[in-house]
């Protein structure tokens, strides 16, 4: 028995377009294995939209993002149709938010989000921003808070195909967790091994944005953001507090030197850009810094830009994860594997 | 709104009576996080059952395994009673099976687990001998192969409190796994670790006995047996590749030296019991061994009885998964946490 399932991706980023190509090349294990079919049947980017109920062509719609070329640029796209307009003018049973993250205002991603829950729709989401900045008042629309509301996954938007979240919720069910600690920037851990290296900072960040690893603005990264919003969302879905950004104490390592970060590789430690929760009798103490780890941390001798956490528990001992993975197909996969969590749990 | 589950469990040693003071340790996080009340209604050791349909006292039973008193003395309890006949005396909804490990003819714990499911019981289970023996058929007699059959879950049988069926099935969902690589048994890595330190095998078998960390016949530990058995749990379940101990190309640490454990050493490198599963292009080549682990090896800085698991894949990238656990609660907790995975998926 087979299920038809339509779907809305919004952004055709680097993270939208795998999407588009995983779900395509893995046509026949999601029909052989979880009898499920699904049909693009909206794809927005920043320059438009293009819609069409019988199926997109997401062949066409991959290669054009390969050669760079916008969606409005496609035969059949509508020219400035946004998301929110992409949904109001189909039907489908899930939308995948792929768009760019926004921590100011959370950007188109926020209202889509809202609005797909509010219209009963499921939302997978690989971004961070409206999950940091509004993650209770999405938890309310969806199955986190109520199982009869439509399915809100995350799992891509901390970690990538790490599985931070689900081992956190799922995994560790009824735990009291004492501790927590991450890596969760792989973009600060390349930056950091160059200067243990000798590299200067000015020059780490040169060579880290021309190798495609920092973005051309890398601040979110360096001053330590992109990590406290992954931890804001861990400690929302995972320890169930309350929080947004202005309860995480976040140092950077923007104002690290590379003499101090190579002196502390002398001494047989690595520097990381350490996110930590801890439970402090009341409630848990967030914190992102740069700090020392001593030799015998298990996440002392992470590779290149792996990710890791650990999570300290009651009941379940110590679990730890780790995540090594090439380029942002692993959040493209997680969002298929949300989906079809959804879809056990509905 | 909170629902009632009664269950029966059968075998009350470390893991069974654990997973009863987790019970009810956890009563309030069950109730207001999950709705849930747990109610023993039938519980077993080998020497009898204690059943009441209106609950049965756990207090009364931890204690007096504590004290190492038999169910039997018990007063209300029969002699002689055995799981099977408990599961006909009573009404329960979901089976708890912390038997002893049955690796010739499953034991107990393969006819109860087989009979609860024909009877349409959920069953969870932390003994790997009915999985390692029949995993094909009691999937078939479950929700592993329809959804609207009962459910089985095993998380606890595979490494304790270490999510690596839960991960391998959900959070790799659709991908296609190229290999795996694990630890999966932690006496093996004690007395290796002990080996490697200058002491004689002999010798290292007689301090794990006595330290509690080996049992008084290591025999499924030391020749591969019990990591043998885990990843056939691991094959059948993640891989979906049928298969059975015999599948197993399977060597122990039984005929190694401590000097070729000591000369490993000397070269940086960690002698480890490696269980490995590897593409071929047509199937999986299942192989347990013991391993030279090179320096730079994610496992070969393993802690204690660590327990590890790594698993690479085309779409997720590499995810491994380490535990850190100090006796059986951890398995005692996973039975908890597949209870709540059932739930959420009927």
């Amino acid at each position: 028995m087979m299920k038809t399932y339509r779907f809305l991706l919004a952004g055709l980023g680097n993270i939208g377009r795998n999407f588009l190509e995983i779900i395509c090349n893995k046509e026949a294990v999601l029909r052989d294995r979880y009898g499920v079919k699904l049909i693009p049947v909206a794809v927005t980017d920043s320059s438009g939209a293009l819609v069409n109920a019988n199926g997109i062509d997401a062949a066409a719609v991959i290669a054009a993002k390969q050669n760079k070329r916008t969606l409005a640029s496609l035969s059949g796209a509508v020219a400035g149709m946004n998301a929110l307009d992409a949904l109001a003018a189909c039907e489908v049973d899930v939308v995948f938010d792929a768009t760019p993250v926004d921590l100011k205002t959370g950007g188109i991603g926020l209202e889509l989000t809202r609005k797909a829950l509010q219209m009963g729709k499921h939302v997978v989401t690989a971004n961070k921003g409206p999950l940091a900045l509004a993650f209770q008042e999405l938890a309310a629309l969806s199955d986190l808070s109520d199982l009869g509301k439509p399915g809100l996954r995350f799992s891509g938007a901390v970690g990538g195909a790490m599985p931070t979240i689900n081992v956190g919720r799922s995994d560790l069910a009824a735990a009291h967790i004492h501790r927590i600690e991450a890596v969760l920037n792989g973009t600060t851990q390349m930056i950091l091994e160059m200067m243990a290296n000798g590299t200067s900072y000015d020059e780490a960040i040169r060579e880290a944005i021309s190798a495609g690893i920092a973005e051309t603005d890398p601040t979110l990264d360096v001053e330590g953001w992109d990590a406290a919003n992954k931890l804001v969302i861990v400690a929302n879905a995972v320890l169930r507090q309350p929080t947004t950004l202005a309860d995480v104490s976040v140092t950077g390592i923007n104002k690290l030197r590379a003499d101090e970060v190579r002196a502390v590789r002398m001494l047989g430690e690595r520097m990381s850009l350490l996110a930590t929760a801890e439970w402090t009798g009341d409630s848990y103490k967030l914190t992102v810094a740069p700090t020392a780890l001593p030799e015998t941390h298990p996440f002392a001798r992470l590779a290149g830009q792996a990710m890791a956490i650990r999570y300290e528990t009651d009941i379940y001992g110590t679990q730890a994860l780790t995540t090594y993975e090439e380029g942002p197909v692993g959040s493209s996969a997680a969002m298929l594997r949300d989906f079809l969590d959804i879809l056990r749990n509905n």
